[in-house]
């Protein structure tokens, strides 16, 4: 049952589609939170108070750090460029402001429809106590109360509208780089896949394909035939996926920035002129994306790429991302002059650092400009957390009318619930850790639950120097996420993987992600189709286990498969619990193989660097591709091995179709697969 | 056995004090490393290179990141001051170049007795490969053989001499923050912890009770009458700990200062000016605490503070840490000027940011400075990561002038091994993140294997906001390091734990430790009296248990005691593994505790938030004070519960002694504990 709480004159943010629900009388809200009103942040607001039982768990808030029970720490829903992603951030590229209270006394689910800040205090302040607060007195809030997490889950994605699906080529591998500079280096990565055997998709073109990092241009000397090489990857079964930035750059001459101009699409300054800030071109104008008519003409855009054969995109720096604002800079170098000739001690040395380092992200910048949103003029920080949505509502939009039988790829750094309707996410730019892998594997049935089912991390880590252990450790998890992706950045060790010596492990591995693919479309897609998850936290599949409560580093994968990775350096193995008894397959390569059948309980295992392991649920089936192919136009998704342990006629209804339409209504789309009980 | 290879004309760091060895033929050598010349840096310089079996396990390294095996990453001996401690860092506030290699084929430890920068590339460019590298032709290494790596340790450890002792009253827990600002804070800190039953030996001074971070001065408006404030806490068993820094700041009439510029005492610039770089005061000098009058002047400084009753120190910023020298900033300043009234893009945005990023601890800086050492100008970097040392030395030498007879507490941030005869370390300033906690864990025997006994960390995080829960989990660790203080910085969250709901369960954990104090006495004091390791890997231990070796969150305390600290968030239990059947025994409070035998094997064990949990080996003995008090003086080291799980007669040979002076070597100080088998 889901309750609608209104207060004050709340936004529509356009993340709800079920229409239909009366607002619930206030009184009402108490049985889960005390509402009190309160000065927050120097204005006034709201805070939603609720006590914790010790034994209670809190799921949720999509894409944040720690763990899958996110208490003992303090989030704020403020979309943020941070690329560090450490234990105490408190904010990452998201707004994912739904979440579950289970255990105890009660479960619930309560998500926070509101566009600006939020924080959420969950059990940092006190350890059992729960607080949203929200400094701004216009909210709606919807309470959902269901039998179980993954029933409240369910409801509250019915609320919120089906997820995106991706072409099927999507859920190959990806190569990506800060940045491949020129046609040939994208040629000598497809090469370098190919002459070793190691599958590939997509290759990814990051900010430097562009002229000077201006938006729907291509840099016609690295690149001087951008359509003939796309037509070329094509014939290798490879997809070239451009970014796609926030900011147009301001330069005179240039088509996007002057129609921009002209028309009125950018985001105003409060007397009327167009903001200005510093992303990676220098000097941008921010389109007003949360506007009816400046969102269609920007998603318009695409065409131009799509035109050259273009099928997959990622829109990136759109939380919006702001190095500095033109005035913040002329204050900061002012501010600078009174540091001069001084004995900089303590206080004034960091004073004078802090200066410079907080230029970017500057919380002050983001109330610097407005936007037209229904009509009404408002300030951007009271919408801030729409800015990404909408700008991947604008391609969303733009391909159901360019390309409309077509699915065209489309993921997003920055989000808001309901982008998720028109483009997945990637986790944005994590560093080359262990504990980001561990951060990975968490943040997985998070951000499942908060309807982002197509989302993967930065293979290996974006910043920070990879290891090959790292690397091979990463793959092993990454084979299970639907966005699979090769990410680093510039500066960094580079990580294509040719470029390590156990070639032959990590062919093994990325091909077993070709062997389980018709698995995990099929999973992927019903999971999209019936608002489900397709990852999620062993709690949901038992909930009577207290012990499966417990686990952090274990994870559902459809409904057949339970993964364990291996996230620690220098592991040969790792503890692994089982709420039932199951059986585990020992993959070296997809044809090299061991299976035994493990006991309900604690184990522990041995994982090779080069192993994968998989745990198969009892009466249950993992379908497996007889051939894996270097794309995933090579997979044979008819001809099915049955990896299953059954001790009863097991059934799979086996979900497939061309992944190219969108044609997901057809019945003929489903196959029952069936295995009988083994000796 | 140990050989010595010589290249070159090493510079005597004083690390080694063991004389009579010869140096070895270079060919002998190859057994174990091939070594070649290589320009490293644009210099000359030497590479030896290993090749590793997949088995092999390298412990070592002293304080760095990552595991007790440090496989898999690159580390580079260069003390620098660096609060973040990620993954990716490679160099923190210690050089610490002993290592072994240990399993495959052969096992062997070697110590770089090299005062320069050394990079140590443990598997990271190449998984089997161990290169170190030296950008000097000029270096000294020792190579150890012997049966285990618990003797490579003691060999290793008689080359360089006996570890620092410590008061017994530094074996209590102590409360910092950086600062109490005041005479009354402080007298608040310690009522709050009385009032509260919380016992409590020692509070920090941090750097605000300088008149401005001025060495060896103190505020008198905010400590009018420190004398008599050290007094009035010695009269509640509490102990004032002052921190001293390494840099004199400039100031006409600093008594220190002058005296120093009088008498020459101060790093020079090649041109031989004093040396000028900002750290806490603005500008100062850097004492030449490698030229031995400049070192014995320094030492005499501390007899300021030792006179007013203080017999406790720690050194600070002793990499040293340089926030800018003045020709740098300068040249900051002269190129910030270059981006005004530019459009700052991608890289000249990142340039501009940089500039003013890299002020701190700039690598460039470390070459404008020079000592006078054994009386030769040597140029700092060359000998940088004797800074520490020399000035832990400066203070140890005067200690041992001053006041022969009595121990003196000191311990610094920057060490060389060589230091630990002088002192301990705390491991620097660390973060308020769970994987802190375990990074704590995994430091510890590495810093050991190193000679540095008195050591631990901040406990609850230095930087960053804590949270109870961590609170909790890390003093249930912390109440098993030798330095047990809880520190954090200025704008973080407040972590006196008597700022946190639940007193009891701080009260009984920090109980504990008073508790065991008996044991942790003993056998610190054992492990320093026989150059041994109050703390050592599992595998140390049990070196034929394969299990054994790949446990990295599990550690042996003294000859009795296995530990297995819970350092997740949202745990209530956690995997161990015994290497043979052990006593489990869980404590809620010192008498509040229930035994229970485990056999050998891995196990699930239940830790709820307030519980300690620890593991006695069979047939060891673990002696716990029946009175724990409030203070080291009022534990009773006499009247002793004995645990222990025994089945045949088992006995444990006791260590006490006064806890002030230095009659170590009476045979009276030792006791025989003995207890029958148990039905």
């Amino acid at each position: 049952m889901t309750d609608k709480f209104i207060f004050g004159r709340p936004l529509d943010t356009e993340a709800v589609i079920l229409g239909g629900l009366e607002p619930a009388d206030a009184a009402l809200l108490e049985k889960f939170f005390h509402m009190s009103e309160k000065e927050i942040e120097g204005g006034e607001g709201l805070l939603f108070t609720c006590k914790m039982e010790r034994e209670d768990i809190v799921y949720g808030l999509g894409e944040n750090v720690r763990g899958i029970n996110k208490r003992g720490w303090i989030y704020e829903s403020k979309c943020s460029d941070d690329p560090f992603h450490r234990e105490d951030t408190r904010s990452l590229y998201g707004a994912h402001n739904f979440l579950i209270v289970a255990g105890g006394r009660k479960s619930f689910g309560v998500f926070v429809d509101h566009p600006g800040k939020i924080v959420f205090d969950v059990g940092y302040t006190k350890l059992e106590e729960l607080v949203i607060s929200i400094p701004d007195k216009n909210v709606c809030l919807y309470i959902i109360e269901a039998g179980s997490p993954e029933e409240i889950v369910k409801e509250f994605r019915e609320l919120v509208g089906s997820s995106y699906i991706p072409p099927k080529w999507a859920f190959g591998y990806g190569q990506s780089r800060w940045s491949y500079m020129t046609e040939d280096e994208v040629r000598e990565v497809a090469a370098r896949h190919r002459e070793n055997g190691i599958p590939l998709d997509s290759i990814y073109l990051d900010i430097d394909y562009m002229e000077r990092y201006k938006d729907f241009t291509v840099n016609e000397e690295r690149f001087p035939d951008l359509q003939g090489l796309v037509e070329e990857m094509k014939a290798q079964g490879i997809h070239l996926v451009p970014i796609i930035d926030a900011g147009v750059k301001i330069e005179e001459g240039y088509e996007v920035y002057e129609e921009g101009v002209e028309k009125g699409y950018f985001c105003r300054t409060q007397d009327g002129r167009n903001f200005v800030a510093g992303v990676w071109p220098g000097r941008v104008h921010f389109p007003d994306m949360l506007k009816e008519d400046a969102r269609r003409w920007f998603g318009g855009k695409y065409k131009f790429l799509l035109d050259k054969g273009i099928d997959g995109f990622w829109n990136d720096m759109n939380e919006p991302a702001i190095f500095y604002s033109e005035e913040r800079l002329q204050e900061v170098f002012e501010e600078i002059e009174e540091y001069k000739n001084k004995n900089l001690d303590i206080q004034s040395f960091f004073a004078f650092k802090d200066i410079v380092a907080g230029l970017n992200n500057n919380e002050n910048d983001y109330t610097r400009f407005y936007h037209e949103y229904h009509g009404e003029k408002i300030r951007h920080d009271r919408v801030h957390n729409l800015y990404g949505f909408n700008m991947t509502k604008a391609a969303g939009e733009a391909f159901e009318e360019l390309c409309p039988d077509k699915r065209i790829l489309m993921y997003s750094r920055s989000s808001y619930i309901g982008m998720h309707r028109y483009g997945g996410i990637w986790m944005g730019d994590n560093l080359s850790w262990w504990s980001h892998l561990l951060l990975n594997i968490r943040m997985l049935p998070s951000l499942n639950m908060c309807g982002f089912l197509y989302t993967g991390a930065d293979i290996g880590g974006f910043g920070a120097d990879t290891t090959e252990d790292l690397m091979l450790r990463w793959l092993e998890f990454g084979i299970f996420t639907p966005l699979m992706r090769n990410h680093s950045a510039m500066g960094t060790r580079r990580q294509e993987i040719y470029r390590f010596e156990n070639t032959e492990a990590f062919r093994n591995i990325i091909g077993l992600r070709y062997g389980f693919l018709p698995y995990i479309y099929s999973e992927f897609m019903k999971a999209s189709l019936s608002d489900g998850m397709y990852c999620k936290p062993l709690s949901f599949v038992y909930p009577q286990d207290e012990q499966a409560k417990r686990v952090e580093d274990q994870l559902m994968i459809g409904e057949s498969v339970m993964i364990a990775p291996v996230y620690e350096q220098n592991a040969d193995g790792r503890y692994v619990y089982l709420p039932e008894s199951m059986k585990m397959v020992r993959f070296r390569s997809l044809r090299d193989r061991e299976e035994i059948v493990l006991e309900k309980g604690h184990h522990y295992i041995d994982v090779a660097l080069e192993e994968v392991v998989l745990f198969i649920r009892r009466n249950h089936i993992l379908p497996v591709a007889e051939e894996g192919g270097q794309c995933v136009e090579e997979v044979d998704f008819k001809n099915l091995t049955l990896l299953s342990f059954a001790d009863e006629e097991t059934q799979y209804i086996y979900y497939d179709d061309d992944g190219y339409g969108k044609d997901y209504k057809n019945t003929g789309n489903y196959t029952v697969l069936k295995v009988s009980p083994e000796k």
